[in-house]
């Protein structure tokens, strides 16, 4: 006896609205399951997908044949997993599939994979014969909230993280929740920080519905998930709508980050998740907010307590607060040596500033474990 | 007994209108003998000059001194000269300098060479923190006639010329005539090529300029050089203005490009000069536009003759109508394996199509030197 099988309900979609390159984000459980006509794919002879070897045993083939009739020839890199490839001799593997391929200007990349595939094969779509056609298949939490808006992309150069890139928005971009299933918890959790992150800079009613559904949240519940990616693309949506190039506004999505990208530099790309490392910035730069007299203790507790339960680290490592200030002031947000924080003016609200040297110390000394004394 | 210095001449001055991408490139002979001021430059703390080790000797304290007004820090970058220079490897010692001076996103990158140096600074600066300003000082008559206008920017890479790169507009370009002085004279007549290339596929009244006017170029007359230049950039940028990202009628630009970079591939990069390889690619294009039935032999003969008269190659070295059609496969323009070529409609007048394989071979065959059998 066979039953039919069960229709997929439609997607859920947010529409990024940037002029000429504006985009949709189809989200929904299952979405590769299926042919994925529906969503106005760029049509072209070839295709390259890119992934790492973690991801591809587990999707390339069923994102192969969900884009099948789109092309006439698809090929595929696997590149090696992991922040610390996040650079230029693996960004050349994909110009070398691209070029021993034979792919031309019309060439689709697709990005399978977390953050770092999508920013490599972001940059590499850019740059491959001066812009191809780019679509995001994000199978991480963190890059289905984070990476899958907003068009930025880069790699790492071995002084300073996402310091070499480009502006470059996709096509498309699909969220498949069910790709989250084979997800290890500790990404779950690092992706968990983007999505809170959006309740102090943006939505304190947001922030209120994460905190009553994190257990689900964590337990990947999809009702739950497609809340949260849904409601955080929507938010980043409307930031980037704004400032596509980061000129002002956009800069509050980097709440947490200058504090986090220190700690991921500082013990070298990697060893944090790029997640953790925001969660445990975001609890550093919401004590900056309070010491500099804008929000109360009360909220950086709150927020502390959250990023806790979502599993994620709230002291930093032992770097030392020199070598913190050393590291954020090659900060692409930091203007003639200044380093700039974003800070919380009031709960919901973010603005970019500076702030005392002393003050910033202070900071550090109280929120991160202090290197042994010789 | 002191006399008073002669004032300059207000430069020549074309504009480039790209919306709110749009800047303007002055020309005119002694620009940097004084100070940028009057251009409008970016001010922000630092500056990158991008130069190789051929210029640095002679323009790069000329430069820091006329933009020193505008800058705290003046840094310089010395790259190794050459087209097989234009790799990955020379970019990433642009990003070592920026980031061992700590440059934020506001330092200003001034690229002062050739093509090369100004491909080459124009991608760094698209690329470093995924954006900063960028002004080009172009002191090869190619890089003035050419590069300065248009926004392209690229690297090479190993299986492919310019695969690289991005679009990216300076905020200014400083023509100073003065420099071609020390110009070689092969670097003189490739130049030419670029500029002889807006008759065919634009105006034929600057061709018969050029032809009258030929000698005059080639002896470097500034007044000759200023309505070369300026007239060469009015065009390109009149094409540039109604396609930014080459979807349409910007290929046309590429007259004798397809031949030509299947020259400078198969010989290796560098062995001949971009602009004798597209003085000679031209010579195979109108060969090509000829047999198609769209121009007559004497235009072609007239061609002929004026590439030869600026001092250009006029016969395609001995690579093989095989290797010329595998190499001009991989060219940019060509779409699922399909070669398109640029080819003279009327006199004048250029359009881009495809052409039957046996019609090249026949082109190539006569227009090129044949390897020795063995």
């Amino acid at each position: 006896m066979s039953t039919a099988p069960t229709p997929l309900p439609e997607p859920h979609q947010v529409s990024i609205n940037l002029g000429e390159r504006s985009y949709a984000i189809q989200i929904g459980a299952g979405l590769l399951d299926v042919a994925l006509d529906r969503c106005n794919l760029p049509p072209s002879s070839d295709a390259l997908v890119v992934t790492n070897t973690t991801v591809a045993p587990l999707y390339a083939q069923k994102l192969i044949q969900a884009i099948g009739k789109n092309h006439e020839r698809i090929h595929t890199v696997q590149l090696p997993d992991g922040e610390v490839h996040k650079n230029w001799e693996t960004l050349n593997l994909i110009f070398d599939a691209l070029l021993q391929n034979g792919c031309d200007r019309k060439t689709v990349i697709y990005a399978l994979g977390g953050g770092v595939v999508g920013d490599m094969s972001g940059f590499a779509a850019a740059s491959y014969m001066r812009g191809v056609p780019f679509v995001q298949v994000p199978t991480t939490l963190l890059a289905q909230v984070d990476s899958s808006v907003g068009g930025k992309t880069a790699i790492n150069h071995p002084l300073g993280k996402n310091m070499i890139g480009a502006f470059y928005q996709p096509q498309l971009v699909v969220c498949d929740l069910s790709t989250l299933s084979t997800l290890p918890a500790r990404e779950v959790s690092a992706g968990l920080a983007e999505v809170i992150k959006y309740g102090p800079i943006a939505d304190m009613a947001f922030f209120d519905w994460i905190e009553a559904n994190i257990g689900r949240l964590l337990a990947r519940d999809p009702g739950a998930l497609v809340h949260a990616v849904k409601r955080s693309c929507e938010i980043k949506a409307e930031v980037v709508g704004q400032d596509e190039r980061e000129g002002g506004v956009r800069a509050i999505l980097n709440f947490g980050h200058t504090f986090g990208h220190a700690i991921e530099a500082g013990l070298g790309f990697g060893q944090w998740l790029h997640g953790e490392a925001v969660g445990c910035g975001m609890v550093m730069a919401a004590t900056l907010s309070q010491r500099l007299g804008l929000v109360e203790e009360a909220f950086v507790a709150r927020l502390t307590r959250l990023v806790e339960r979502a599993g994620l680290p709230i002291r930093g490592p032992a770097l030392g607060a020199q070598r913190y200030l050393d590291l954020m002031r090659v900060d692409k947000k930091a203007e003639a040596g200044e380093i700039k924080f974003v800070v919380i003016d009031r709960p919901g609200h973010a603005v970019v500033r500076g702030a005392p040297d002393d003050l910033v110390v202070s900071v550090l000394d109280d929120c991160c474990d202090q290197p042994l004394s010789n």
